[in-house]
């Protein structure tokens, strides 16, 4: 069973230059329930002035759509965020930082040492009212600043987190430098130290290979990977580039490989198709675009 | 050493609706070479009247420019294709058929059997006249008519084209449907029959799989595989799909697992980018949109 993270409200929208009307963020959440979409991140409670696109988090998680089957996330950057997402009808939490000093500084503008007493008061604050709590970190398989990143500096941290009491961790290749081959590696030594089912894999498709990446991660036991509805999203480090994986082509290859989902693949295509309207701009994915052509090739 | 054959300027170019001069396509080749390219396939031969986006053949691979390093290919269909392509400057030839019978009937007009003396007669006439030859098999991964293509039918097709004298066989996943588990599964059995180095894989990135599949072919063994620059091209079966795996984005992977190639990613980059502005639409690589995005930012 693959535990597929829908992260494209959240992650997508944050790096789309276009800001979307909650109603239509709404839309987009009801149509990708309805493709079979289980896992959610709606949301970010970061400081709208940080993240203008995410500013309308209270009205879009005020009052969610109750799904017995669905579970909806956002992420809480410190005790303020958590403060307004405890206000929201969000089922889990989810905090964040990087496994490089220079990206957690300019992301974060703290340094790592200073970061984990801030989302460990958010952590306890969350587990006191009932919430899980997921963490992601940042720039695991390389980072704009700094290059490389040791394993053993990604150990460290995921380590500090579990500790705090974050239930997964999700490990971010944060501007898709990942290959194969590192992913392996990366996960055969994490996995001496943490379960395979408390880590994600988290890949960017800046440079094609997310879908590479995240088969790898599958041979290799990860069964939770995070993706964007049409590979929403981008790069800030390189403008016009592809964002997330797609979920539509991390779909494909699974069910290719005779593994459910219980995704209607063309209706979270259709979903895709309508955002590409609503943003005036083709989204990356590769099935989106081939799934379309064939259904106007049939007329339908 | 990995082999990439770059089959833009035909792959590509007969799945892209406009026409390119030969002027143009020239300057292309003279281009793909100063960024490394070694093993090129610059045309067909088929009758222009099928593929009327290579009408240029004689014009173009007439008088190829000699480098001692590269290789030029061009397709061969029949005994008249041979005739013109023994008049020109092209170092290797290749033939095509499928594995699947429908497929092979609705682009040759022949059944598989009737095929075999037509491909038989070419293979010798070019080795009589001290050319290569390399041999096509399209929908080894699945057919759009017939669906799931059986490996012994495959290797079957492989045989005769061996036992008529190829010298290598490239694999096609002609509409994109392959995925990392079939590639393994396919790539052992025939691995039983024939040796790695005699086998190529031709991906296409219709749903995104693309590179993914290319990487568990060289991972189990394979050595050459097949590419266009950009991502040029498409699928007849889906209008607006992505073409064939983008050779940036295999270039990408390989050099970030330590292999070289010879190719100078930014120069390639260019080239697509130049090609985007003569075709005045987007090439799918993600690397190409990554590059470029970035070398925007950095104002050069």
């Amino acid at each position: 069973m693959i535990t597929i993270v829908e992260v494209g409200l959240r992650d997508g929208l944050q790096n789309e230059d276009q800001i979307l009307d909650t109603a239509i963020k709404r839309e987009i959440l009801d149509r990708l329930i309805r493709s079979g979409i289980r896992h959610m991140e709606v949301t970010s409670f970061v400081h709208p002035r940080w993240i203008p696109q995410l500013a309308d988090a209270e009205q879009l998680a005020g009052d969610l759509p109750f799904h017995s089957a669905v579970t909806y996330r956002a992420l809480v950057p410190n005790r303020k965020g958590l403060e307004r997402a405890l206000q929201s009808s969000v089922d889990e939490f989810a905090i964040f930082m990087s496994a490089s000093e220079t990206h957690n500084f300019k992301n974060i503008n703290k340094s790592i040492t200073e970061t984990y007493p801030v989302l460990q008061e958010v952590v306890e604050e969350a587990i006191k009212h009932g919430k899980k709590v997921r963490g992601y970190v940042s720039t695991v398989f390389g980072c704009p600043y700094e290059g490389e990143v040791a394993i053993s500096q990604v150990a460290k941290v995921c380590e500090r987190l579990f500790q705090m009491g974050v239930y997964e961790v999700s490990l971010g290749d944060t501007i898709g430098v990942a290959t194969p081959i590192q992913v392996k590696e990366v996960l055969k030594k994490l996995f001496t130290q943490f379960p395979a089912g408390s880590l994600a894999g988290h890949f960017h498709d800046t440079h094609g290979t997310g879908l590479a990446n995240a088969y790898t991660a599958l041979e290799s036991g990860l069964t939770t990977l995070d993706t964007s509805f049409g590979g929403l999203g981008g790069c800030p480090y390189a403008p016009g580039a592809a964002g997330n994986l797609a979920t539509e082509d991390l779909v494909y290859l699974l069910h290719g490989m005779g593994i459910e989902t219980g995704i209607d693949l063309e209706l979270l295509c259709e979903t895709s198709a309508w955002v590409e309207q609503k943003l005036g701009k083709q989204l990356p994915s590769k099935v989106l675009k081939s799934i379309i052509g064939k259904k106007e090739q049939r007329g339908s």
